[in-house]
């Protein structure tokens, strides 16, 4: 299955994967994904977003039954020049766990669903987890329609594009009633797992995160003509917020990152008139994430520069039976949190028992072409993956 | 004149201007030049890139006379959200003279031409100068057809669009061979003449100046999940250099700007794996230009970056004879360096006798809407400069 997936979409300068919603890319791993559950005889269906979900049993019987499928899961899009693991493993492990599951002759009880998320990373039109976010209603179809991407394309014009109707898409309570418990099964994005030397992990929860805006203002000028004592230089104030922004994830213990800024005018030989940097600050902590935060604040505004709060996410907990159902199962794995967005959290936030696995790293990079898993460490993940299915679909109480 | 060009190229929300090279703005602001021309009578031609050249008198006949011609004028063209003087300002002011020797019945011995260069700000295209580097060989037509816009599109094709053959542009000495000596009068882009309290000046030279590319690595990753030691993040050296080069240029008394900047990838959840800042480096002395650049390198290359020249232009004087005659002849006003680069600059550097004029410009703000000059001290450089066409075109040696 992995070779298959290995082309669609990679970026030959960069070895990178350019896999965005609602491209040709996009397309041709939904077709993939359809491919190998047919080959499975699963049955595929798609919400009101255009998520896929292929069934190992009837879920709306079941559901009326009382017995609400098992599903896993993840997605396969990637951010610009991702990796090849962040995504895909979850879906692939989760096609090979229920091979092992008829391998071994297991009768689900319950039926076992396996789900593709589209555009989770937001690589496209700047909202992670989209797929999610509508199904849930977290984000109003009417939002997504009008996100727009880099070239200016909105989403719904994407989706018309693609042969897709953007006035379909919504709140979909039909689809997330058929779904009894989500897991996730994710590559880590971290080193966590190297640290413990364990090839496997459970989910805690997803830190508590944020996006902050800093803006500093100065005043265009000739940068060949103009004497520094009558300079305003929009550019001095950003890059003593993106030092203070390391110092004060350091003193506060969390991660503070500026990876995006956009000067005006932009010129070689024009002192900016203006410059906005985005922060990105999350940890374990929402205290320590404040405090540095308000640092950094204070840093800008000594420079004259404003901070505007973009988003606030507080701890996304997973549900705890789960959780320790899984990690009893697993035979006392460790537990982690995580920096990282998923989908899993969103059906969370929605009220579905959700958990999530991690497959060690051992690099920890993460977005970027050297992300990586061992394979030894992801058969290590299937092998946990099948036996949570197991335990959660074959045993009704 | 003046309320005529004010509308054209303005983009309302900025209140600055857009006049970019072979767009319609520039269209328009060709065909005022040509009527304001041929309303006073004088022969417009265009030489090889386009530069449009307005002649009072035979200026062929007059070259194989000996008399070569005396000629002003500047550009018409902006940089982006530039303002009304850096330009329009020489040219206006050229008519204005012209007119002011009409209406006291001068009659010129040697031929007096008012010429427009294409493309002085290089806004468009990156190359400044590029209508005067063309003519006089100082850019190759081969190099100006090849260069592209931020849309992508060649020079060459800009050209064809603006209905023109771009295989006919090159060097033009027949043009140039007409000229005898070039004035350009523009507004100062810096303070020197609200110190000084005088309205007008003479050029020395043009400043040194370079321009150079500093280059970080890191390592693209997750913002959310990457410990702060597991980091390589490229934003933090870039920020560091900023700071470093504007404490050179203090230690060392010249200029510096990092005025634009590119990062990879650039998402707000990734950690930058590349980031490339521009240098642009001037000051009266090269030596100290050097040294800033220098130290500015020590701090780059200490951060794991590198630091490559994109260009180095020792300092241009302008002659010296004609320099001397225009301050004489002006009653001893004072005498100014500047850091900018002009159409004149290219001139000198290509032998031909070459001056500047400067008018105050009461904030020394330029490029950029605020740009100003008061209408008295505008009226005192037509004036001046009428006082030197008078000189340099009345007086045949």
């Amino acid at each position: 299955m992995w070779s298959a997936l290995e082309p669609v979409g990679r970026h030959a300068p960069s070895g990178g994967y350019r896999r965005f919603a609602w491209t040709r890319a996009d397309h041709d791993l939904r077709e993939w994904f359809a491919g190998e559950c047919a080959a499975r005889g699963l049955d595929l269906v798609e919400d009101r977003m255009g998520n896929q979900w292929a069934w190992w049993g009837n879920p709306d019987e079941a559901a009326r039954a009382g017995r609400k499928g098992v599903v896993t899961g993840s997605h396969l899009d990637s951010v610009p020049d991702g990796g090849a693991f962040d995504g895909p493993l979850g879906v692939v492990s989760a096609l090979a766990a229920v091979d092992a599951l008829r391998d071994k002759g297991f009768q689900p009880d319950r039926p076992i669903g396996i789900v593709n998320f589209v555009d989770e990373e937001g690589a496209r039109f700047g909202v992670a987890c989209a797929g999610s976010r509508v199904i849930t209603g977290a984000m109003t179809a009417r939002r997504a329609r009008s996100l727009t991407d880099a070239d200016g394309v909105s989403m719904a014009e994407a989706l018309t594009a693609a042969g897709r109707d953007p006035h379909d898409i919504g709140r979909d309570p039909e689809t997330l009633d058929r779904v009894g418990a989500f897991v996730e099964l994710h590559v880590e994005q971290g080193r966590g797992l190297v640290d413990l030397d364990h090839p496997v992990a459970v989910a805690s929860d997803i830190w508590p995160h944020g996006r902050w805006r800093l803006d500093f203002g100065g005043e265009a000028n000739h940068a060949g003509t103009t004497r520094l004592e009558d300079r305003q230089d929009a550019m001095l104030g950003y890059a003593g917020a993106v030092l203070a922004a390391r110092e004060a994830a350091i003193q506060h213990g969390c991660v503070a990152t500026i990876g995006k800024v956009a000067v005006t005018p932009g010129g070689v030989n024009a002192i900016p008139s203006h410059v906005t940097g985005w922060l990105d600050a999350r940890g374990a902590s929402p205290r320590a994430v404040r405090r540095a935060v308000a640092d950094v604040r204070a840093m800008v505004e000594q420079s004259g520069g404003e901070v505007m709060e973009e988003s606030w996410t507080p701890s996304t907990p997973f549900d705890s039976a789960l959780t320790a159902r899984l990690q009893t199962r697993l035979g006392g794995i460790p537990i982690l949190g995580t920096g990282a967005g998923h989908d899993a959290g969103i059906l969370a936030n929605a009220g579905i028992p959700t958990a999530m696995l991690f497959v060690r790293n051992p690099t920890g990079v993460s977005h970027s072409p050297a992300e990586h898993a061992e394979l030894g460490d992801c058969l290590e993940g299937v092998a946990a993956l099948t036996a949570v299915l197991e335990d959660l679909a074959g045993d009704t109480p």
